[in-house]
């Protein structure tokens, strides 16, 4: 199949539109070279337009029946699909990924969709309850009284550098509000131009197929922070998805908290994903989790929300033998191709904060070599006391990147205190031996309160998409601690309850007819089930 | 039974306590008179205090079974039907309502309570997921994936004035809380800190009776916004309940979204309940109708969240005989007391704005008498054109009290207009016939999307506290327009998921047990069942 070259253009309801000259061009990290074509930067009209256009979709699709969302779904993880390799080549050129990663993080990203496709389909996310009448009740009569999960409106979806697919223009925040009927605003990643143009073109194709509105999908180019503060602050926005660094979820979720109507920010941002190596399963396996450790931090250059960016563990023979090994099998490891110059930036900026911070040792570097990339950044493995690092707020900042800070605890009780000097994380992990576990239940719920995911003798890197993934945690990890990004439950960060009270059929959505139509679950006085509701008049169970 | 006199402390952790001397009196609204005893003002030292108590409850019960908070909800509910006499006596004082309206609010609160233990004792709640793990799959193994709801932490709850025992110490936001498993601190509402106090008590018995840590409750008294701000910042606030103004709930929200890390504020707030009536309901039923409306916007004197505060209909004989009905029937209302003369001048001022608005005409004042209260409110019923409406914000906003916004429309086009114009609504009302409302699919939609509950052929006052009801609905109505402070689902607001990864039971909580043993419904490989977890090294279904 061929494609027509790329255009540079923002896609506006299906539509490709430039008012701006273009002026983004993306560079590749191997080589450092810029990329064709240059991409135009959006205006404050096209934003506006986007939204405007989204709210018409929002208003003309409402009444459709759900199955038309999960068509969209499929047709966009098929047309994803049919991009073939002009998708990969470009992605491995903007992102300096190899490209058994880029098809990789293609077949997630197509599962993904095709997974939402179900979660729409199968309907019991809508958490669908009936409370028949009871028109018979003393002192007053039961209003008949039906309650479900709405569509917010138009979301506003900020791709990731990191995931040039799964967490960009049609990953899991895109996936997540169209499935719960929202239309969707994307500001590209501007790392990424034109893979985001590859699958933008692809979601215009998919929604064009399946008959929607072509403002269910609008996608913008640019690299302005106050562009993307007019997306958060446009009145017709109704929630964000991000996921990026601190500062700029941060920026996100203190415009949509100043607005006159304030709005939902679901912004996954900074972790370092700690650790926790017990004494037992140090002397048992450290090696084996050294090693681990080591695949694990390195894995995708140290660019996953996931990496584990700091071990921490008791001091002792033990521990020493493990930061051995751990250094060794970073030292390694040749240079990493980081996503971008900024990227790098930070990251070596991270190291050196280390180096230069009173009782931190950098234990290890990577090897240098005389590679092509023009981004070449090795791996780091630096030491310091559970102390200092209690102490010290700088050193519990994420370095973004392969690096991991090893804390060493004078003992138990000085590990615990280090855990519970920790702040938010997505994940936590825990490495002991069943009985290490059950002897600290302090220490693991303590650990557990600051993370979304607590992981068991296992590496925190590697999210499933399922109905149990939890891939959120509290602040500063996500805005909001409540909500996962990853997962089935990803839909009802975009959805919120209406009641019905004695509405008749006409006005009632068909997840609560008494027939049930669709044969979803629901709640129907009191009890889960599939069945349709009784008839009318029957009396209190 | 009797009960040791009201001492006007704090009640932090079990027990009275305050540093700074008493100087808030409540005042009975029927005759203008202070009420003994004075109340102590809370200081910044209690409001840490009691959140340290309370974040040490917090970790000291966390791994109590469910059944021990479900205890304390019956128990709770129990010691306030003990208060008897007392407490209704004491809130009949503070808040000019009268006795039966006190007993009925004290059967609903402890009903509520009731309810949420049962919540508690089923633990569906907890929406517990199991994913089990596919060592075989290719390419890499999926690991076992459990996830559930856990409680945030302390929460923060503010008593509200109308409602002094089902919004206020023990009602729907701390009944919620405590169910979800949080401690809560709660601040008593001025204007009745002598039914508070009685209430706090009651909990306190309630926490002694069933052994749980003294710092599950705390209540303090204060009129001091800064001690408000002071228990929103407080850095181990994890939530907060409110239920109040818009001013008020607008400040404690920016004051939570300020924080070095935010928390959730579900604040319900202003709202006018528009009810819209259509042509063929007007000239069949408009007398009835608008008798109904008189009541439902007089009862509680009009201090129901949900008294319908706006009327829409299209110009022509049958609405100008509906507003004769309407004004005629208010108008021969006598005087209200109101909560407090805070409220009273809100509500003159109200009606004195619309007075002097141009195009705005009154229809009625309600019948004044030689009663002695010393809050007299009269009724009001004014008019306006649609157009005016959409165009003057002012005449938008709440007028707290018996006040209602006659809207004329020109047509059903400039209905629709006036609809499109509203702001977010706890609920919405539409009165017609079956053939009207699904002949006008878009007014209905336009108006759902506005609304938590959208209400046909009924009144907005009446809140059912049961799983299907939405208390809720867009800002301004609340700050969180997913969640509802009414009914089963208003335990979500206080939980977060955590998902474990290979985690051995010693480590899981009994809801993710294989066999599970509290026998709630969970969602195991997709499919939700009761069923305990077959035996490991199944394979995929």
């Amino acid at each position: 199949m061929t494609h027509a070259p790329l255009h540079g253009h923002h896609l506006i309801a299906g539509r490709r539109q430039a008012e701006a000259p273009p002026t983004l061009r993306a560079t590749d990290p191997s080589t450092g070279s810029p990329l064709e074509p240059p991409f135009a930067e959006a205006t404050a009209a096209e934003v506006d337009r986007a939204l405007a256009l989204a709210e018409a979709a929002f208003e003309a699709d409402r009444g459709r029946p759900a199955e038309h969302r999960a068509a969209l779904l499929d047709a966009i993880a098929d047309e994803i699909e049919a991009l073939g390799e002009a998708l990969v080549e470009r992605a491995t050129a903007e992102t300096g990924l190899p490209a058994a990663r880029i098809r990789g993080e293609r077949g997630r990203t197509c599962g993904q969709l095709r997974m939402f496709a179900d979660v729409v389909r199968e309907g019991r996310w809508v958490d669908a309850r009936i409370d028949t009448a009871r028109p018979d009740r003393k002192p007053a009569p039961r209003p008949d009284l039906r309650r479900m999960h709405v569509p917010l409106g138009p979301v506003v979806v900020f791709g990731a550098s990191n995931f040039p697919l799964a967490f960009s223009v049609a990953g899991g925040d895109t996936a997540s509000a169209l499935a719960a009927g929202c239309p969707v605003v994307v500001k590209a990643h501007p790392a990424h131009p034109g893979t985001s143009e590859w699958v933008g073109r692809a979601v215009n194709q998919a929604v064009a197929r399946t008959g929607l509105h072509p403002g269910t999908f609008s996608m913008l180019h640019t690299a302005s922070p106050e562009r993307s503060q007019d997306l958060v602050r446009h009145p017709l926005t109704r929630a964000v998805g991000f996921t990026g660094s601190l500062r700029a979820g941060r920026a996100l979720f203190d415009a949509a908290a100043a607005r006159p109507e304030p709005i939902p920010v679901y912004a996954e941002m900074g972790s370092t994903n700690p650790v926790v190596v017990l004494p037992e399963a140090l002397a048992e396996e450290g090696d084996a989790i050294a090693d681990g450790l080591a695949g694990s931090l390195t894995l995708g250059a140290g660019q996953f929300c996931t990496c584990p960016g700091v071990v921490l563990g008791v001091r002792g023979p033990a521990l020493d033998r493990f930061a051995e090994r751990l250094a060794a099998a970073v030292g390694a490891t040749g240079p990493f191709t980081l996503l971008h110059a900024g990227i790098r930036e930070g990251y070596e900026a991270g190291v050196q904060r280390w180096d230069v911070t009173d009782g931190v040792r950098l234990l290890a570097r990577g090897t240098e070599n005389d590679g092509e990339t023009a981004t070449p950044a090795l791996a780091a493995v630096a030491v310091v006391s559970a102390a200092a690092f209690r102490e010290d707020d700088g050193l519990r900042e994420e370095v973004f990147g392969p690096a991991t800070l090893l804390v060493e605890a004078d003992d138990e009780a000085d590990l615990e205190a280090a855990v519970r000097a920790l702040d938010g994380h997505l994940t936590g992990t825990l490495w002991g031996t069943d009985d290490e576990l059950a002897a600290r239940p302090a220490l693991v719920a303590t650990l557990a309160r600051r993370v979304g995911r607590l992981i068991v003798r296992g590496y925190p890197t590697g999210v499933e998409v399922s109905p149990a993934m939890q891939h959120g945690g509290p602040y500063p990890a996500t805005t909001d601690a409540r909500s996962t990004s990853v997962g089935t439950a990803a839909i009802e960060r975009f959805a919120r309850p209406v009641c019905f009270q004695d509405a008749p059929e006409a006005v009632l959505p068909p997840e609560l007819h008494d027939a049930n139509p669709r044969g979803v679950w629901r709640l129907v006085d009191g009890a889960l089930t599939r069945d349709p509701v009784g008839a009318p008049g029957r009396t209190e169970a």
